[in-house]
């Protein structure tokens, strides 16, 4: 039942989320404003960078529309199973998102939602048939100091959202962030996580249309999501020492993003385009040696609650 | 002529090395000392690392010296070609060292020198035998603004110190490097390279004991190289401007070590530890998009020097 969808209309509506989000996050932070660069792929597509600095609210983000296609390299024939000596071509199209807020009591969030297929052409009919089709995405949160009234009301609202569509997402996708977004050589996750999915195609429980609209949903959710918490967080005073360890924990997120993230690795290795995949790293990060936070401070609070299996949305506020 | 030399001695060196060159940038920065951390291996061995922040010349500089050793992990067995079959143990020492300093004028220098060996338990006769046993290393520099003079310096002095030992090293480890210290997705080379060789062992040309004196050779010119530079650029004024592009150059730092380098990833993705490996890791960089430098200024100078081939050593000053 691997109906084919139509990618124009994913694209589009890809497009229209780019704008939603973008307006909605100018109008939030007050000041900064999106700045766009078009571009093409010689192989094929191209998109929309869109670059907002030195807001109010946000020091630096990135909100990035693509939709690629062309002649399936041979790594992707091979990770998709098409044969050798098909032809194939592939088309990709998505949005993806990071925020550096400037104040360290706002979170960085990051959201992306993505559709791939790939087409193979029968050896003997000559004819392309649509071989390969899937959606994925997620949206996760990074405090640099975690409050917990935020994380369970992000992870609640997330749950309500994920369970519109099916009662085990939200356990599912929150159990697969946790997994994702997670620094084996520091044992630590990355934020408070959130969900991520990947390859969602249609099967026997779910259409590649009910897929969409799920994944309309959870693009839909971002501003619902991040507003109010940039809203209650944006006019907290802060310090040296709380600046200082926003930029030990930017520091994390660029070895997350460099190290581990698929995304980042499959974009960097393709040569698809750097700018738009670094867009991710954040303005300023630093490192030391060996930062050991005070016992009981907020930093060493934090610290101990970023690990697997917490379970936010279970928790009652 | 594998002949087996003795890692005692080999380990004593580069614990001696180590206190050398620490000694010898603590009296070249002036104010700034080494702080020392010792550390175990649970399966053998260990090492010391040693930090500097906030000196006179440096911001923050790591010279870690380790010796570890135990079984072999099978990935080690295969790549170094001992059968599962057999037991097998390994052990690997070396200096290893990334100094940033303050003053966008004054390049980061690395330099790395090691000794690796892999025994291999004799099936029929139960006895321990050398298997395998290579030096590999290098140094390289990676100013922010390229002094030209400085970088024919640098090259041209490695150069006489690799003729010492034979005449093709600077040529072949100077290339070596090239391709090694290179950001592809960058189009860039980290910096102006240096020197780079790996599993340097003996051979029809070199016993393993003329290896060890050609690797005590780089290791005591890692003051001569790196200190008359510092002198030379540490009283230059800068602006902020030239401070943002320092930031962004370590910016190009991380990403090179993060994404590309082998002894970064091999350390994080088997259990090394984490705080010493990532010392290599500026205290602080910025990531911007697109930067573009203005026409014909020193960071579009820098810029066009940051490419494989150059052959500094070559040029007339």
């Amino acid at each position: 039942m691997n109906e084919e969808l139509n990618k124009n209309e994913i694209e589009q509506y890809f497009i229209q989320l780019q704008d939603t989000i973008c307006k909605g996050l100018e109008t939030a932070d007050g000041k900064g404003l999106f700045k766009e660069e078009q571009w093409q792929r010689a192989e094929g597509g191209g998109g929309r960078t869109r670059v907002i600095t030195d807001g109010a609210v946000i020091e630096k983000g990135g909100v990035n529309f693509s939709a690629v296609w062309g002649a399936c390299p041979e790594f992707l024939k091979k990770e998709t199973g098409i044969p050798a000596t098909e032809r194939a071509g592939f088309f990709a199209s998505g949005v993806s998102i990071v925020i550096h807020p400037k104040n360290p009591h706002v979170p960085i969030i990051h959201m992306n939602v993505r559709y791939f297929e790939a087409v193979a052409d029968d050896v003997s009919t000559g004819k392309s048939r649509l071989f390969q089709s899937w959606f994925g995405g997620g949206i996760d949160l990074t405090p640099h100091y975690i409050n917990q009234e935020d994380a369970i009301w992000f992870h609640a609202t997330l749950k309500k959202i994920c369970d519109k569509h099916s009662t085990s997402y939200y356990s599912e996708f929150s159990k697969w962030a946790d997994e994702y977004f997670y620094l084996p050589h520091r044992s630590e996750t990355r934020g408070i996580g959130g969900i991520f999915f990947d390859k969602l195609t249609a099967g026997k429980d779910k259409t590649m249309q009910q897929y969409f609209e799920f994944v309309k949903e959870v693009g839909g959710s971002f501003l619902t999501l991040y507003l109010p918490i940039i809203e209650k967080n944006r006019n907290k005073e802060y310090t040296d020492t709380e600046r200082r360890w926003q930029l030990l924990r930017r520091g994390r997120y660029v070895e997350f993003n460099l190290v581990y993230d698929r995304g980042t690795k499959f974009g960097l290795l393709t040569n698809g385009r750097t700018e738009s995949i670094l867009i991710s790293l954040p303005p300023y990060a630093c490192w030391d040696y060996n930062v050991t936070p005070e016992t009981d401070g907020e930093e060493e609070k934090t610290l101990k609650l970023l690990r697997k299996g917490i379970n936010w949305a279970y928790i009652n506020p």
